[in-house]
């Protein structure tokens, strides 16, 4: 198989006509020691690729191919690599490089590298200046860091939306102690969501799902819940005053949040950890909103390397996979996720598959 | 010496007339098997009084009497009392009684109790509806669990502070793990703040105290600051992005507050703690200003039992004493207080004295 020069992928061209994907080569960065080139045979589908193309996040750099769900065939190693073997099925995150030197990237934070972040489409690459494309592609280029082996239990395109929204939901779970004895929530029950209450409920704790309306309440059940939460309900915390260890907080919106009702659910120095970035201006915090139970609140970044083969092995171990929707990729079938993804319609993750007979 | 039947102390009768002291008698709750009379020999004058009967914090019970930062004798204890000796020099603080039987209760958490918590002054005791006055007089009862005996080596007037303002700073910093190893930061250099510095560095933490200009530089190094941080100078948070393990913040206004310059400080999954109760609204709060490093914001309020003794023992241990400046308790000291208060004027704590004279 010849090595790739370039890729082939779908980009779009601005937040005007985010719908518009157009079919393009580009350059891939320079080939490294340690770079890894994978042959993409899926991709999941994000809510940040909708809220970067659709400019909800602000000014990016256009045309940009998006996609960072990714899972395919390594096709080409470089002499350094030793993380991953040629011709491994491997899967590659939103994050693609960190400096690996500073203090986070020596303490599993490499996630929260100040150095030298690198998303995996739209960041600039150091070595060259090429902006990086993401999986809507033919191909991606990347240090073998953020490559990760796919165990040979778990399906190509059921796995791929753990790449981000995965990730994004088990990072907060394990490093805020979810497991046997703890009472965790999840808030939302989209993409990043379901995730949540499968992995949670996979670590042993005891897990509710909250959400709005009671629609979702038989997926919940289904993907693990121990219990649901409607908070269109009245006085739907009061059951639950003071008794939550851990709440993850996925909703992609603040808006008409009453945050104070479900801080009154937290257990004292409980967590609320949220991993949605809405695109609104933010929340107002009283302080007189945390004292009564010394709650504390984040937020929290995708997940380290270690925590994604971790995440990928308990998938493998418990038969867990993404509930996903399959979307043959091409101009047609991008056009109709992204108006279906902005219209919240999607249980609960879209893939992009067809790649072979797109690219070849 | 005879029990009293009532305590006379000095009340206010609103917040429009915050500075006007009364002088009268009121009645005690009835005595209980656990509880403590304590003739007061000293109170400090917290943040929280001038609040509370300014209105600041909204309506209260009035007419009352405040201070919560006592320093007495046990004159007479309840026969099922066994952690206090009739005649001990002791404190009491800002909390005067919770159920003792919740998981809160059970667990170090009392200062969060939900099911029956008491503030030392303006809440009401359920054996009789009689509501709870502060140390501006003669006398407090309380059971015995919020009775503390102050160890030999404290001065009575320098240790009254301690009692809340000490262990406002002293809880959040031993619950969020401040010691050796640790780098502290202490934003707002009043009566908690001062308190702050000097504990985070007893408990051996690289202590930072963070002030917005540099009149209180002085002090602050004398209190055992390693260093120091004036927010009005530019740049001032550049030397130390991403290094923060903990920061207390002990301001207490939120107007004007540049948080995301305070919260690029901390390291990964560093704590912003805040101990004041601003009278503002509150502030926003964005996902993306917590994202970068995972930060976690919380509140603390007050600590528990353990912790004051903790903290008390640490106090003599290491010679540590409140800096306060005395004023008389009379209708005029308090008037001059409650002014100098409310303009921040004070290094760092008053405490009230005089009482045998003025109560015999």
């Amino acid at each position: 198989m010849p090595y790739p020069e370039e890729a082939e992928g779908f980009q779009v061209d601005g937040p005007n006509s985010f719908t518009e994907f157009h079919k393009r080569h580009f350059k891939l960065k320079p080939f490294g020691d340690y770079d890894v080139d994978v042959k993409i045979e899926a991709c999941g589908i994000c809510g940040s690729d909708v809220h970067t193309i659709s400019g909800g996040w602000g000014a990016q750099k256009f045309p940009l191919c998006v996609g960072h769900e990714i899972v395919g065939r390594a096709i080409r190693v470089g002499p350094k690599v030793t993380l991953i073997k040629e011709g491994e099925r491997v899967g590659v995150g939103a994050q693609s490089y960190s400096c690996g030197k500073c203090k986070q990237c020596r303490n599993d934070n490499e996630t929260y590298c100040q150095v030298e972040p690198m998303d995996t489409y739209g960041s600039k690459w150091a070595d060259s200046g090429i902006v990086s494309q993401g999986g809507y592609s033919s191909h991606v280029r990347t240090h073998e860091h953020w490559v990760f082996p796919i165990p040979d239990a778990l399906e190509t395109n059921a796995v791929a939306p753990m790449l981000c929204a995965g990730l994004t939901a088990y990072s907060p779970l394990v490093r805020n102690g979810a497991g046997p004895g703890k009472k965790v929530g999840i808030v939302g029950l989209g993409g990043i969501g379901h995730f949540g209450i499968m992995f949670a409920k996979a670590l042993g704790a005891e897990t509710w799902a909250i959400s709005r309306s009671r629609a979702k309440e038989a997926d919940a059940l289904k993907l693990g819940a121990d219990g649901y939460i409607a908070t269109a309900e009245a006085g739907w915390e009061k059951e639950h005053l003071c008794s939550f260890d851990l709440i993850i907080n996925c909703a992609n919106s603040s808006e008409g949040f009453d945050l104070a009702r479900y801080l009154s659910m937290m257990d004292v120095h409980g967590r609320w950890i949220s991993v949605g970035l809405p695109e609104e201006e933010g929340q107002v915090i009283k302080a007189q909103n945390l004292i009564s139970n010394g709650v504390l609140i984040g937020a929290s970044h995708l997940g380290s390397r270690r925590e994604m083969l971790e995440m990928l092995q308990l998938a493998a171990d418990k038969g867990l996979k993404g509930w996903v929707e399959e979307i043959a990729i091409s101009e047609a079938g991008l056009k109709e996720a992204m108006l279906r993804m902005k219209k919240g319609d999607v249980h609960y993750r879209f893939t992009l598959t067809g790649y072979e007979k797109i690219f070849g």
